[in-house]
């Protein structure tokens, strides 16, 4: 078996164990580095009623604590389904280098999961989607970006 | 001051002591429900080393886990700025009645944060993206969404 296809068995290996253990739907992820296992997750959001413990979420927060830093610099992220447009925006700001994913969007839509709507709203004029976003308060918060770009101590992500 | 402007102000409040703290960078958020805050949160990427602790997510997780519900029916979610791609798909997933936003997401740029480059890349074929997704092993990966579908006690979300 190559590197990339044993990497992936870990991830589905952690699909079934979620699945198995009630913990939430049957997802699951690993981040290499180098050679290295370096965080796991498997989705958990019914087992602790937190609707952002998406399997790639709780392998990223893993992986980082492991690194001590918040970037994934280098590594790779084995998911056993491509990512909804929550995780892809994790991993964007997680920065990892390479994305392998197992079942698709479409596999995912067609055991009821609402991966491909998410994406689908993402494409829609603000005004027509399921929740709408109103703009107000913009000059008050405005005055807090101004301070922020004024500190001096700032840490970038 | 009404009521909505009242609820942005708090989250407002929050993106500025988040900021002071050197939590993360400026950014607050306050769930309601009814006339009640049910969870708040303030960005903490850089103290807690966790790519995905945006104002958002630490709110909807900490209301969550006020609610023990793994969703949001009914509650309004007010944020400091416009949500980045991970932080909407997270309302998608917790499901919020209204989303307020104050600072937008091009302000958000003009202060060095990745939001517009997120949703650019959402836009893009996928052969043209910053981070390459890879496809492989999915026939594995279907035997344990055939799994879960043929599961008898499972919690949908």
């Amino acid at each position: 078996m190559d590197r990339e296809a044993k990497f992936m068995n870990r991830a589905i290996e952690l699909s079934r164990k979620g699945m198995s253990e009630n913990q939430g739907g049957p997802f699951g992820c690993v981040i290499v580095k180098g050679d290295k296992i370096i965080g796991e997750g498997f989705n958990q959001v019914t087992a602790t009623n937190d609707p952002t413990a998406h399997a790639e979420i709780v392998a990223i927060r893993n992986a980082c604590a492991n690194l001590s830093h918040f970037q994934l610099d280098g590594c790779e992220l084995y998911t056993s389904c491509e990512p909804c447009p929550m995780c892809m925006g994790a991993i964007y700001w997680a920065r990892p280098e390479k994305v392998y994913y197992a079942n698709t969007r479409a596999d995912a839509e067609a055991i009821g999961f609402d991966d491909s709507m998410i994406y689908q709203e993402f494409e829609l004029p603000a005004d027509q989607r399921k929740i709408i976003l109103t703009c107000i308060g913009r000059d008050a918060a405005q005055l807090v970006f101004k301070e922020w770009q004024a500190k001096g101590n700032r840490t970038l992500y």
